[in-house]
């Protein structure tokens, strides 16, 4: 056992040979958001570990200067070009490149590192990481579009690249983790994890009438707002699981989600053979991304020290897909194909803005999205995209169609 | 990833190689006791996937013959010679070859084979499991003194030999799990977890006067009687702590305890990173076996899914030592060295006896226990044993010992 526990962790190793101790070249892809957030927080508690190649952002000139000074990156691009000015004056005599617009963040992605960080928010993701991915780095991926948009594009093009994508978001990497060596053919069901968002003991008829506030209350998670949104329709649950059918080459009816309050549990592996593999920690975004960045090796401790005994009980429960039918959808959604995936996709981030504004109550949410999906594939639009060009034009036309139904709904009479 | 899954998969299946569609060859060690009876099952729902090499029993030749009928066994061995008539008898005209007597045992543990299971109890089973070692076959180990009473030696042995030491009790085999490709440098916490055993929630006080039928009503697991007592004392954990540092090469400040009544989070791994990684599954003796048969594959469905949503809550508590000194000992006769866990085992086992046979009270155990080691060491038995005669040779005058610690005790002190 010994013996044979030594020779596992030297081939795991064995991957980064002898750059184990050189610090790992990354880049960091939309660095003033959240994730990007979270992963200068995991390089702060590792000097040394890492060297930051590009670091992008949006458009906050400001803070991505401060962020490429902290990290010394070698370049700094922001995508809207009226940035452009205030970057360059920012890191003059820093010795920072400094780049603006869409191409400058494409070619900035596509630099050959260890592992690109795919931090951009939405569709805006799909053509940096395609290029990451392209250029042979390793991807951490935190973007959900990637795989709910153009997931077999994405997947397709890994394979070729010969480059892993390293799930960034908690569930996906503890089911990476639960994964570890087995075989793919041995696992009977991935089991994720939903706390159930803020909703989760309501009736549907108080959902009916719930506003955007309610709904962002989230009980474990600190997020933003659309997430924290998709969280309380379970849309979020259900999207992840057409990620995880992408990531791990599995069918929906491998598939599964449970109601586990505590968010202590991550995710899951049943194995055909009874035995069930489960990834806990403290709810904390610093865990997946020390994962993604130090794999296939693991980082220092940061204080992120899970005490059972302390955390109390942990529960689980049957989602209620009566009440949450995005999980029903996201399912049907993942049985017809990409084409539905993406529109599912694009119609609930229009009806969930819909929501936020006020235009359109929180049962309207799924039914936006059904409806869009049924309308588009009448259009003739129920052809899977074959390249991210594809997947970006189905992606606004759905965007169209969904934004006539909100147009189309009554407020007044949504909330019976 | 899903490039790199399958890489990982195609390397773990590359152990097997062409094999894996093969029979394995198998022994099984103690074919008649709780270990080889629970093998049997997984075999009897695996057919064709296995074949048995030799079956052994201490006496129960009848019991063997069938066995070795049931798994058309080539060799049926008894280790009692007066079972030898009986065993010649019953497997007259099968083509099964019967011996008798320790020798016999011996040569048919070291029969190559991919794996032996050994599951004799107690001291008996060292030389037979070390004969397997040697042979080259992976051991499959139910036998917890091969590491209490002698751990350096069978680490060493093993590491000289290149095979793998399975642990088939559910702790270590999940602990084994947990680990999976990750380096034991990476490692915070090894988490074993215990039942907290029949007396969790009793006093000190009503511990004192608990009769053998209290501490053999254990609540989750299905058990022999000396293993019973030993989970209300913690005595079995704390031989747990010894074994998984063997096992997996730890010092004892990176071994935990924490009681989960409910059995099913067999253990956990915690890694420096934050992350934990828990195996989980129904309390049956079945999932560990098969594990370990089929490493490192796994088997088909025995039935046994574990329903997270139906299992309810999971809880985890601090042992307290005060209550449950055994483990405090185990702790201190690691510290000590492999002369002090082997003393402490012995004594532990004469003294459970005595607790069966009502001659010392239940809080005797333990004090007999460390009383033992002390005495021994004394006595300048503080050697640690550098063979398996040592270790047996040291196992018997630590047996005496005890047994005239048992024999001082005036059992009408003991219920104060």
């Amino acid at each position: 056992m010994v013996s044979d526990s030594e020779a596992v962790s030297a081939d795991s190793n064995s991957v980064d040979g002898d750059q184990a101790d050189q610090p790992r070249r990354i880049s960091i892809l939309g660095a003033t958001g959240s994730i990007g957030t979270s992963t200068l927080a995991v390089l702060d508690q590792h000097p040394g570990a890492f060297e930051v190649e590009a670091v992008t952002a949006f458009g906050n000139a400001e803070s991505l200067a401060r962020i490429a000074k902290h990290t010394r990156a070698r370049i700094a691009v922001i995508a809207d070009r009226r940035g452009h000015g205030s970057l360059v004056q920012a890191l003059s005599g820093t010795g920072i490149e400094a780049a603006s617009g869409e191409d400058a963040i494409i070619e900035a992605a596509g630099r050959p590192v260890d592992t690109v960080v795919a931090g951009i928010v939405g569709s805006a993701g799909l053509s940096p990481t395609l290029a990451a991915i392209r250029s042979g780095s390793n991807v951490a991926l935190a973007n959900k579009e990637c795989l709910v948009c153009a997931g077999s594009v994405f997947v397709a093009e890994a394979r070729v690249a010969g480059v892993t994508i390293l799930p960034m978001d908690s569930e996906h990497n503890a089911v990476f983790q639960a994964l570890g060596g087995n075989a793919i053919e041995d696992v009977d069901k991935i089991v994720l994890t939903a706390s159930g968002g803020p909703f989760r003991d309501w009736t549907r008829e108080a959902m009916a009438s719930a506003r955007p506030d309610d709904a962002l209350k989230h009980p474990s998670w600190s997020m933003g707002p659309k997430i924290t949104i998709d969280s309380a329709t379970l849309m979020n649950k259900g999207l992840e699981l057409i990620e995880a059918h992408h990531l791990f080459a599995v069918s929906g009816d491998k598939l599964d989600v449970v109601v586990h309050p505590q968010s202590i549990v991550h995710s899951m592996v049943s194995y055909r053979d009874g035995t069930t593999i489960a990834v806990l920690g403290e709810p904390d975004m610093r865990l997946p991304i020390s994962h993604c960045l130090w794999w296939p090796d693991r980082g220092e401790n940061m204080g992120l020290r899970l005490d059972l005994t302390k955390a109390g009980r942990l529960t689980f429960l049957k989602p209620d897909t009566n009440k949450f039918p995005a999980l029903r959808l996201a399912r049907e959604a993942l049985e017809a194909g990409g084409w539905a995936t993406n529109i599912l996709n694009a119609a609930n981030e229009v009806a969930v803005a819909a929501f936020l504004a006020g235009n359109v109550g929180f049962l309207e949410i799924a039914r936006i999205a059904e409806d869009t999906i049924e309308v588009a594939r009448s259009a003739g639009l129920d052809r899977s995209p074959s390249t991210v060009a594809d997947a970006l034009s189905l992606d606004r036309e759905s965007r169209r169609i969904a934004k006539e139904r909100v147009a189309g709904i009554d407020t007044r009479t949504t909330h019976h």
